[in-house]
């Protein structure tokens, strides 16, 4: 089927997700079905692995690292964030890289990431058209934050936000210990799209989820907010808050930036967006307040990965293998869905150069009408990609990680 | 085997662990097994509950609800913090308390908690012996600190320490993604006594843990701090440190408390120990530093449970019922490690006013020579304790807890 024997070279880049070792599970598990493939080669820290010439090798790793790559968080080859000059612009990279390609026999390279990722992706298949190397170019997508457009949803979305919906419940059936409760405010990841929290409604379906919740799509304001805490806060004693990082005021200005403060040694204060409100509604509304910043948790959680989320991401893996061999290029793999209940998807590409450098935020449709939280919409839409758990590779206690070598 | 036909009372006070409702569930199934007890009832937020004639009843509850006990994170009854004078001082809410026991017949009281709840429940042992009242009083220990003395260690310790181990883990593995990375600085619980910090090293031994560990058994100095970070940060280009949010300098005074700060909109930063860490390595530093702070995730982590930290919260349970059935009054359950290899333990007995009011901290044999970190012997004293695991009972990929009628 392969137009040419040749070797992959597969790289990761962008921020990690849980499950997007997951998706080169799947890159070396179809690989070596077919016979067109000689060697799947890593690069280590994504692109820049590849100008350095700084690789892994599949034949040189063993048969438990590969199979552990399904549970093992960050980036097992190594990530990097580094923004290709376009080739007319500055071909030095290029003049690299096809080298590098020709050096290593290269005909398949598939690349892993988010936006940026897809724009690199994109540039390398540019100039190899343009330099007439016959070689096939394929982005495999992973984001928590989802908002790669052109795909239903992105791989490591799911695990993320199952792992914000548990921690939600949990934090929520702890609040209820004490008759008369706090203000907690979450802080979750997303700095243009919301996906991640708004996510955090799921969690209201067993009982015990957040009250409020903040986007980044919805413009913010200090009295709408104080509003909002006062009427729960009354009525319930005590008031649950899922907040984006990213959330901006009506000028586009992120609340979280930096307001100025300096502390005892005369440093800036680099404060989160939660522990700002959160001495907001201490001091101005009197009511106890605590925040949480989950921080790099949330995109590292193998330990409560979604089933889903791991399926389909080791299938986006196997979908580029078979795209590339199949002679398609230029391309990202995309994921659609097709029904909900049942939930069945199917695996489409869409053209790269579309799915570089533009954010996927959430519908207006999916949020409320008071702007505050969600509504059924989102939580059908998220609800069946939460589903279904892997469970960690346990030894005395604690998860068995890939040990790339 | 009783003295007397008659109820079991049982509270939970403090703040909540993952397993607290696990030592609820090893009382009530150990008491179904015997014909003397009539009820058990469960005050509703601890002792304020049995002040206010407000029960719960386990006539009442159904079996799924019991069976989830073991799966519920925080306060299942709820909990309180209240603390009870001397009966000799002021007797009022004894006598209201004496009303309730024999209007309830109430001849067997349980009460699940710490340092203060033994407190509480040594002081009503005390009135019911000076009015001749009879009935069994026992104390069942739970806290995510550790800091319990006359006893191996806690429930609620192991479930949360197998959280921060593999939470460590997952930000280690996640850190490692970028060539040149960052200084993170985790805040972990524990005011007065470093256990759960501590056990943070056990992460180590997977080849992904804390650089550094900082402890509120050592004061601390910003001076050293930096020199340690500098120097780990020069070697490996990033550097994760574990820090208990109880660290003081050598006067005893708290490096989290409030500096003085104001933001823009004059309120005091409350700001946590790691933020303002972070703070110092990149201002004086200059080293990209970020903060987590886990917050009540850690003392709520359902999800995570380690098998061993169930099993002995049920057992402590069982045990508190058939010693109050065997005639013994006014102690509190111990768990006593017999041996380490293999792991055995025994359950004992330890006067209540001997538990109250006193906190166990980390000897200094168990702190490494530069006092920045840990020995063996730490890890060899938790390793046990984070083994196993009790899977939530997961439905369309969220928990199930138990929800008292």
């Amino acid at each position: 089927m392969g137009k040419l024997k040749g070797n992959i070279l597969y790289g990761q880049s962008g921020g990690p997700t849980s499950v997007i070792n997951a998706s080169a599970f799947g890159v070396i598990d179809e690989a070596q079905k077919h016979k067109d493939i000689e060697e799947v080669i890593f690069m280590k820290h994504g692109i820049k692995g590849a100008l350095n010439e700084d690789f892994f090798f599949l034949s040189h790793q063993d048969e438990t690292t590969i199979e552990l790559l399904k549970h093992t968080p960050g980036s097992a080859f190594g990530s990097v964030r580094y923004k290709l000059k376009d080739f007319r612009e500055d071909d030095s990279n290029y003049v690299r890289l096809l080298y590098i390609f020709k050096k290593y026999n290269i005909r398949y390279f598939l690349y892993n990431g988010g936006n940026d990722s897809m724009d690199t992706c994109s540039k390398i298949a540019d100039y190899m058209k343009h330099i007439d190397y016959d070689c096939w170019i394929m982005g495999i997508p992973k984001t928590i934050d989802n908002d790669l457009p052109n795909t239903d949803h992105t791989p490591g979305y799911g695990s993320a936000a199952k792992y914000i919906v548990n921690t939600m419940m949990e934090i929520s059936y702890d609040m209820l210990a004490y008759p008369n409760g706090k203000v907690t405010i979450v802080e979750i990841m997303g700095r243009h799209a919301g996906w991640l929290t708004a996510a955090s409604a799921v969690a209201n379906l067993s009982g015990f989820g957040p009250d409020l919740i903040y986007l980044p799509e919805v413009p913010f304001t200090i009295e709408k907010f104080k509003e909002d805490v006062k009427r729960v806060y009354h009525e319930k004693k005590q008031c649950l808050i899922a907040v984006s990082e990213g959330i901006q005021n009506d000028e586009g200005i992120f609340i979280s930036s930096s307001s100025g403060l300096k502390d005892a040694f005369g440093h800036f204060q680099l404060g989160g967006v939660s522990s700002k409100l959160s001495n907001i509604v201490s001091a101005d509304l009197g009511i106890p307040s605590r925040s949480v910043e989950l921080g790099s948790t949330q995109r590292a959680c193998s330990h409560l990965q979604s089933l889903t989320d791991v399926n389909e991401a080791i299938q986006v893996g196997r979908e580029a293998v078979k795209a590339v061999l199949s002679g398609m290029t230029d391309h990202m793999i995309t994921i659609n869905r097709v029904s909900n209940d049942p939930y069945k998807v199917e695996y489409g590409f869409h053209p790269l150069s579309d799915c570089a450098n533009t954010e996927k935020r959430i519908p207006l449709e999916m949020i409320n009408e008071d702007r505050n939280g969600v509504n059924q919409k989102l939580i059908d839409y998220v609800l069946p990609l939460i589903e279904g758990e892997n469970p960690p590779k346990f030894k005395n206690g604690f998860q068995q990680f890939a040990k790339v070598k």
